[in-house]
């Protein structure tokens, strides 16, 4: 179940704002620190042991995108700031994954938070993992909590120097970051579709309590989901009207691009919200109807037996005088008229259409 | 069922933004391109083989539709980007055809996507394809998945010279194609307005389970049509607002008529929901009602025999001094008390209205 | 049942935009147009017999009121057209019964559509019709499809000059008349609230299917008021705020006042709507309460006979040996026993409050 | 029943705008004239018979409270009108006591329309009555439909020239109005809280279709305080930003105090809402609690009592050879059986806990 | 239960606006006031008396915290009024303890009003506390009913001089203090958070009336939770926004992670709603089900015994010609046709999954 309350918010209160600490689960073992450094002729790229490889890179005018797996390490996380002249709460920000989506412009860099989500195959439940993303003029640091996938095609990318990215200054590969983690939305959402179209056609053929529980679950996933994107819309819209000088012209057109999937994400989850309200009141008529339908068996039986038994009952009676049973064809006058009694009742259910 | 979920997002994940790749099914075995080419006076109407018969127009005063059919065909789209000068966005998202309804002004050329709603007949179902337009101060570039009747009576007035499309730039005869896309949407509503007001009425006179699923799939399909329609209204608007110099002040008071033929549509689709909504409560009455109809039924055959048949057991009971079993009317009196309370039982649930 | 769906935009589909087309059903046989004529000092009120007798009427400096009752006659309105310089969309929308209400100022003159309701007693249902208005500085041309009464008062006002209107501009008349319609809107209000009250009182003493029923056509009436109320509020808004030069600043103050009358009508439809919604719930919960109280007497009526039955069935067995059915006053002990239990039972669901 | 619905509309349609119609009760038998004049250092108080004994004050410097109870006499609401030189649609509103709150600015004077609510216990229902006030840079004028008691603290501290009333000019005097009509909110509000927790301890310890009927009245009357209230909150605002030059600095934080407090009856009454809406919710759950404690009763006699039934009419057949009924322990050996049945399905029902 | 009622609205009515009225109960025998005075060098804490010990401290250059823990001493407050100058309204809401949070800008000083929220263990139930802040340019007083500890941490944090406190004017010491309430609500919701889980994991086993008091309850204290958090994000943000020369540069980015807090809040609280709505859904079809169980078990043991004891009653019956009776092995040939009905209708209710 993904995690909607917050669960480490206690350690944090009453601590100096700006103090950072991890409020992460240790993720992996050791921090991994990546560095990229690239102009439109030349590459380099290596990884880093100790966090102070990479300071080198800040004063050469070529983009450098560091990236680290693992928050854990604060000291490093301090030396990074110190270095990159990061203000306290940046810092406090980046290792606290508790973080809200949001974007901040400190002038000479922008600080990006957002969240990736990936799918636990082995808890069988949507985690979300978060990313910081701070981009100055020549330099972009990433940080997640954990080695990822996502930014594979990305780094391949500027390896083959395909596309734009290495002709472009470092505000393009924060939007090719930025872009990355929102693609990567559109692969869950599909696998959510999916879900909810398995749930619709369970509901339809034969719902059970477990489908209940499914939509239960589903919905309290796009809450998650809910919580997580509709602030990357805010995030990637004051991206693009971005004031700042360190974003350049011609990658507003691709943030413009990058809002409009944001836009498509929250209309889809949206469609899956109103999917699931119209699941939750099918599968409660579909119990009305089960019960209906129990209700009409139990009708048709006790109806039809309950009058017999009583003509049985009356022929039972031990009165002296009951002209009836002396009579030759008495029985068989009553066993016939019972049957018709029930043929009767019968017909009448079957125009009531319960039979 | 219309597509809700977006079911071909994996395969763009982590390639270059501006990577034109068709995300829709392929529709037709060829693309066809068609040209027409007028001004007030003249007018030039064929079908093109290559996409570069297409180029010479560009240069000429007079004004060029191009309507391109079939967008599976990437090298293609990719030429008309180079002739035209567009951006490897608007090319990316031309045969995307997941595309949100969007507009997007790039100075010299505005581009359009739009969503055109079709009833497959076959597959019973409501489908959008995707239109987009790019026009600049001298062409118009349509491009659609299939061949489409929709613009038919548009090509016509052209042909014969009606109204002021001849006379107009290129800006009214985007216009007329959005125009024409907006009134389709009419058609469809009226199509599904008498398809509601047919489940209503078969809610008032006979519902059953095929009811409620006809309710789920309008209200699909209702979530799919707010989906398409929402963006349009943005689209028109910011279409109307243009503060581009590509659209002249006269064709601004016909966008504006555009605009609230989305705003009316946009009311209709929310009217729609709101029926449907109170159909599903009074679906969920209806089942209750019913359910109090199978009761009353129990009840009174129950509540009339079950006393009757206990009256019936006593006196079928064998004990030796039993002054009334050998009375000479006892049966009589027996069966006489017992029509008496039947009677008495039957009144009884008559004034309650059970019978 | 007002008309939620458009029903006739189908002929529409693919015609030049600005053709003037008549989607009602003819409801009067000949158009009927009268004018009046004013200043503070002179009246002259005529009826025409054809719509040119009008024309000379424009440029007096009196305040002309033309009114045509009756749209069917397309050539006539193209001639209003002409001769006072109208845009095609207006004529188109003057004709197209299905317009939102909406106002466009066209500079020399404003356009105002307008839904007027009555209640159509032989249908017994809602209904609207279309009144449009185009004023000038000196003319006021109103249209709609029948003859009607709600401008009866005011051209009586108008005939005995009292109250500001003859001392006025044809701003103050085209108020005066969007001020009739807006009147009226409180007269229809005032039959909802009744026709609310008494489904209230219904509910509360005896609901039947019937009270469902109405309750679901109130509903729907509704959904349709709200949808010609909601857009009237912009209308008179934008009508107020107007910085148009053709309204004085002594009539502002009167739209003003019409404002607050929309926003009172708003007001009252929210609270119907709020209203209706309750009754539903109502409803549903008066249905449960139903199939209760029929569970108690099933249960009330089985719960007592069915053990007493058993024990009737008990002393009805053949055993050879069975003692009690050979003393003195079995019976009687036996008949006393069952009236005990049933008492008991009887008391028991006394104090559940079953009885 | 507060009057959710416009009584007297009709009377009013196609009068001309602008002329007073008194559309409440008579409430009171005579129009009682109350004046006050005062500055910081002198105070007159007196009651006037004629309207014109107030018309002396208006060229005076100190600030003047004219207050009037009663709005039937038509003819003294347009002397005051014609002296204070008021706008007819003022007139008209002051009397028309169906007004929505609302706030005026005309130069001069500023007008204000309040709602103030009182709980009238005889009928035992919320009761509107609507307060107006025109105050100008020397003098107030407020009305009401009847002599209420709300405004006898503040003639009080006008008395004893307690807090800063009686050294600041006419605006704070209508603060001073407005306030206390705002504080009465509480008290009513007050009042509805304790009426809202009493049903709510009723439907958690005894619900009864009463219980529903109470909340259904709370709910209607909260709907009739949310149309009385939004606006009102509106008119406070537009008061506390009024640009006018009536409203001095000083006056403007006392202004925002008052807003605060309608935000704050604002909250209150949404928290109404939704505690009501959630009371509902319960009130059904309860009902459905009760049928099911219903059909457990009526499953568990059933379910213990017609097999033993079965086996007792099993052993009641007339067959001639059936063994057990020879045998000398057979009765006792049936019954001991049926006891054996009838507490093994009592610890079954036990074990799912129905018993 | 939370207070979601204003109890002592009335005692205030009619009373001057600005007189100082203490709202709350007395929560502590004796107002405590409590001083600390520092800069960066040095530090002074001090525990005074009488509030005269306080005022030599206001034109100190040093900032000033004064916290007083106690509200029922008026003449106290007022004193602190004269001394620093403040508004009566000022006075009025910082014992009036029903207010709302708000941000109020009075020139030379800041007023802010906060609700602090802290769980009553004895009496089981959310309590909320006010804490109003007045800042100036060297002085703090902050106020609360009781003797809190909320503050403690920040006591200790400007003893040792850690962080930026001791280098930083008065605006950043009461960022410090708005900063450890919000910090605060974190605490609160993370207790709120594991109680909706508690009763989740409960719905889904067992879930009881108890289960819906506890929903319920949890409910009405979420709706508390939103009347005191919504109104906090205004305060925060107005605070951010302060164009008040009293707010350093450096301290606004402080204040803007306060402000992403709050929205954090408010997001877990809005989740926490939507929860709990999803809640009551899944207990009402968790009704429906165990009613649906009930209806089953009635329906398999009536349907299978009451046609076997009509076949019984029929051959009760005591008809002289019944042949069947006379047969060898009659008895036993219905007792085998008994034994098959049973097992068809068992292996019917199987089928049905009803078994």
């Amino acid at each position: 179940m993904p995690r909607l309350f917050m669960k480490r918010a206690k350690q944090k209160v009453g601590l100096t704002p700006g103090t950072p600490v991890y409020t992460g689960e240790k993720k992996i073992e050791k921090v991994r620190i990546r560095i990229i450094d690239y102009d439109a002729t030349q590459l380099e790229e290596k990884e880093a042991t100790t966090i102070e490889e990479c300071f080198p890179f800040k004063d050469k005018p070529t983009v450098t995108w560091i990236n680290i797996d693992g928050l854990h390490d604060i000291e490093l996380i301090e030396k990074i700031g110190k270095h990159f002249d990061l203000h306290p709460l940046v810092l406090e920000d980046i290792v606290n994954t508790e973080q809200r989506p949001k974007l901040e412009d400190f002038g000479n860099y922008i600080f990006l938070v957002l969240k990736m989500l990936y799918y636990d195959n082995k808890k069988n439940e949507l985690e979300a993992e978060q990313v910081s993303l701070i981009f100055g003029s020549n330099f972009v640091i990433s940080s997640q909590e954990r080695v990822g996938r996502i930014f594979e095609p990305l780094r391949e990318r500027i390896r083959k120097g395909k596309g734009r990215i290495r002709k472009s200054a470092a505000d393009y590969l924060a939007y090719a970051l930025v872009d990355s983690v929102v693609d990567n939305y559109f692969v869950i959402l599909e696998q959510y579709g999916e879900g909810i179209e398995d749930i619709e056609r369970e509901l339809v053929t034969n719902s059970t309590q477990e489908t209940l529980q499914a939509i239960r679950a589903f919905k309290k996933e796009v809450i998650f989901l809910r919580k997580s994107i509709w602030p990357l819309r805010e995030v990637v819209n004051s991206f693009e009207r971005g004031e700042s000088s360190l974003i350049n012209e011609s990658t507003v057109i691709y943030l413009r691009d990058a809002y409009d999937h944001t836009i498509q994400i929250i209309d889809t989850v949206e469609s899956y919200r109103d999917m699931l309200s119209g699941m939750m009141d099918i599968y409660l008529s579909s119990i009305s109807n089960k019960m209906n339908e129990v209700m009409k068996v139990l009708t048709i039986f006790a109806s039809i037996f309950i009058p017999l038994t009583f003509v049985a009952g009356l022929y039972g009676m031990n009165f002296q005088f009951m002209p009836e049973l002396e009579w030759r064809w008495g029985y068989f006058a009553v066993v016939g008229f019972m049957v018709l009694v029930g043929i009767s009742l019968a017909a009448y259910f079957k125009k009531k259409k319960w039979l």
